[in-house]
């Protein structure tokens, strides 16, 4: 197997907020970038635009980057962290919120050019609806395949990847599963434009990772990256990696393998009450761990198990394999 | 609005059974379709292959139409209901299993054409997979693609609606999403060849069934026909509709009429404990007395609302043509 | 039917945030208070503590109710609102942390007396855990039992309301059903605690609400309070009344007039896209038109429907009083 | 820890049967025990009355039990496999069911005390309500305290189990949660009336399954036997053992260890596509697995780590142990 390289995002190391409270002091950008060298097997970093990342802060991530030797993995934009983007981004009934959606964008894909960082994330958050006779479905469409293409075209030499979450903030988002997904790649039509899967955004629209991985493998080769963390299954928990879904993970870091995935693994989680560098380190020892087992078994022995489909006999293979 | 054309499946007046017990007694074919005359506003008739439509059948059918004036709307493929399906069907490692599957479809095809029935319902509930590690999530894409290009072929004139469902019998079906559905049939490419949407499994799936029904007719016109139903939400529950999501239901309608639909209004019902013909005619009720709603509203205003994105002025105007 | 008395929590007229973004700009309590004159058919108001009921603001609070006759409803205790409580307040591991969220329950406690508020609303967010192996269950149980019997005896006059919430800030909360809230009720045993059902988080826990509402009457008629608002039933969206569960609102509407409940209707919903003070008017005036629907129908003929059991006579009698 | 007993359902090894289809061929009851036989570990066994436990057999179970060795671990009472039950059993509203009912459940404690079994399962399947309207949940829990004391009093030395599970056949089932079980166990107040758990009920409900177990012990030790298999925790899939929730079993295993379970570690499986002898195998193997686990770690290290809460010491702790 191909060594895997890992990154995190940068708010993993800092302070968190929910409907409720807040937990945790903040901290700088450097202070964040500081924590972030102290997890084992790091080499990477994801920023958030208007949170970590901001023009001001552009000179001392580039030398941070540099001293560290930290990769720049991917820039998220700021398209659902503004009340501006209360009621949609790339939707918005208002024109000018449009306009000031992908401005938004062409700043963070700029960004992310000048810290020589390779992937933008699209994230579309607050575009969707929590009412029924809230939405036009198929202006929506139009407005997201319009407005991407545009997007795409500022610089074809940064990737964008599209990060599909079926709910929250929304109670449904537009681009929700992977098969929307997949369509609104489609329409677009942009070589810089794939998608980013989030095991847990998976899991909580009921999808198996390892065949939405599967999926955008074959058209198109279209997964840009991934973001790992876990839940239970119900909503965007952003839990450890580890936490539940052992299984699932073993088979999704085979397909990930099986389809040629070489970019980073990427964190998500939420460690809220939990040691930030503890809780990323702990995710990357259970990757490796689990990378482990499946070298174990062998990906030959694992693909002759799939197209057996004897569920007893996988069990058992992944049983003796993981089990002490 | 256009008036509605209500069907149903005649499995709605018959016997059921679930995993524990079975619930009423069996009919025959021709007692099945003479209570399909006593529903208030009936006029047409889902089969299914293998309970009710078969070969001796089909003159029983074919006077009982002409005497009732009841229209063939779909025949249902047996390709779930036999444990030859067990491990699947079009997707089904064995080749043999996938021609008998072929052979199947092709024969409900004929069987659909001798009783001048338009359109022939796919729904692979068998294809699918229970565990990690038990299914080729691209070969079976491939073989899904391959298998329903070949039978569409067949003959042309018969219209083939893909079902989508995304859990049950399987734990995880492949066509199980409306972004899925969309793929796949881009994917097959054959004018034939279109989804039929079930309420309930858009629910069970966390869709809006209304989004999903415009996604569909922006993709290619290619909603060829509705089931409806109700349920909790996480399964397919098969309730009368009218049992809890009227709002949802007020906006599905409006989107039928807002893209033209103009194919029956059947209803997929599952009253094991219920009289089948009196769950049929309420379901029936509710659907015209909600269209009753739609039309004191207008569709312009309707429109207008979506437009304006405000809920708090969409609940007050439903409130006000709902309740009394 | 009685006439339901209507009141909102001040929060809804004011700012709110999620993980990702604020919405709207924050209000003073002055400024909370008289938003809520302008909602139609509101008499009541609950408060949250730390919030908008700080000792600073108890004089303009009982001016302002005093002038406006609008009647203090509730006192909702922070011991979810804050970093201290980030790992639990009754049931916290640290023993300062549990007394001081004692103490604040006693502060509230005494607040609520001095603006003659009758009812104080525990809700235990934050006591619950995230992973495995991270609570002592039964130590969390005994120290809820134990702290709860001793702020109640600080002051039998005030009532305790202990709303039920199964997940939400934590992903598993221990005081999360119906069924767990009347144990913790029967061991605590004082007269002044009693349970607040919130709709919203009874669909999130499968509960169907009135059902809750019957097993509090039976348990002691331990209904203190109720919270309304909607949802998909797999989150706590706090979504308008009226927006998706139309026919369980008339049946919780129902049970509550049978079971003699006579204290006020709460709205306790989350317009963050919305203008509070239509939300909250709208919510009154859908329940309002649901009990018209109700007085349509008449409490013995459902009664008697319940009697029967039939869920098409059922459908018949709710549809005709409903459907224009 | 002690070492744990197994047993499994006899129709594990049987046919199986959904809505859709049937599955495999039905097999004779000493055939099904020759099946039992085989599997590597078991020691026990569960009838299904109605199914593989008739008057007729109770000879061939007799004989084949003493033969073999197998203990009789629980007789499951037909209260849910006939369409007498559609409406209910102990809650039906027609007297006459009722006490056909509570004769079914006499009949089954006298075959348990013919075959020495000391535990009769009830599991109230079709006790509960589908429609809003349909149940009157006063009445309900009354026949059932009402039924379920005078049935305890039939034999005393004959322990029942109540299995609880939230939803199917019903879409709602009265006994559906934990707490809801325990507060009927107290109102029936009667020692030999006490639960079981299956932990894919637990999930369904969600419920995490070791702090359900906690609840039991706490509240009069009244876990009397639990059900083992895993689930997408939406629905009861019945999946076996090891296939997704590996640390909530292990979890669950320590709190059964931890409250001094003794009685059978006990298989409820459906392994319709599957050979159901190495399905239980399989089982019993990833119990024996995880077993080992928590012996690796120790009772005490374990106990520690819930005490301290710290959700990534937890993490690495687990890790060290369960990956190679």
């Amino acid at each position: 197997m191909k060594e895997a390289k890992f990154s995190a995002a940068l708010v993993t190391f800092g302070s968190f907020r929910d409907r409720y409270s807040d937990y945790k002091e903040p901290k700088s950008t450097p202070e964040l970038l500081e924590e972030a060298t102290r997890v084992d097997g790091l080499s990477g970093i994801e920023f958030v635009s208007g949170w970590d990342l901001k023009d001001e802060y552009l000179d001392d991530i580039r030398s941070s980057l540099e001293k560290t030797g930290l990769a720049p993995v991917a820039c998220i934009t700021n398209l659902s962290f503004s009340p501006r983007w209360a009621k949609g981004s790339f939707t918005a009934y208002d024109p000018e919120t449009r306009e000031a959606a992908k401005a938004e964008v062409r700043k963070v894909m700029d960004q992310a050019a000048e810290i020589k960082c390779p992937l933008v994330n699209l994230w579309f958050g607050q575009d969707g609806y929590d009412y029924c006779f809230q939405a036009d479905y198929l202006k929506a469409w139009e407005l997201l395949v319009l407005n991407l293409k545009e997007v795409a075209d500022h610089n074809p030499n940064i990737r964008l990847g599209v990060e599909y979450k079926i709910k929250e903030p929304r109670t449904h988002c537009f681009v929700g599963t992977v098969g929307k997904t997949i369509l609104l790649l489609h329409a677009v039509d942009r070589p810089n434009v794939g998608a980013i899967i989030d095991m847990g955004h998976a899991l909580a629209a009921y999808e198996n990772c390892a065949e939405s991985i599967a999926l955008l493998k074959m058209h198109g080769d279209k997964l840009f990256s991934v973001h790992l963390n876990d839940n239970y299954r119900l909503w965007d928990d952003d839990l450890m990696v580890g936490s539940i879904h052992i299984i699932e993970y073993l088979e999704l870091l085979y397909w990930l393998e099986k389809t040629g995935y070489d970019y980073f693994y990427s964190l998500d989680i939420w460690p809220a009450r939990e040691d930030g560098v503890g809780a990323a380190s702990e995710c990357i020892r259970w990757i490796k761990g689990l990378h482990r087992v499946i070298e174990k078994i062998g990906m030959e022995e694992l693909e002759g198990l799939i197209q057996e489909g004897d569920a007893v006999k996988a069990s058992a293979t992944i049983r003796e394999a993981l089990l002490p």
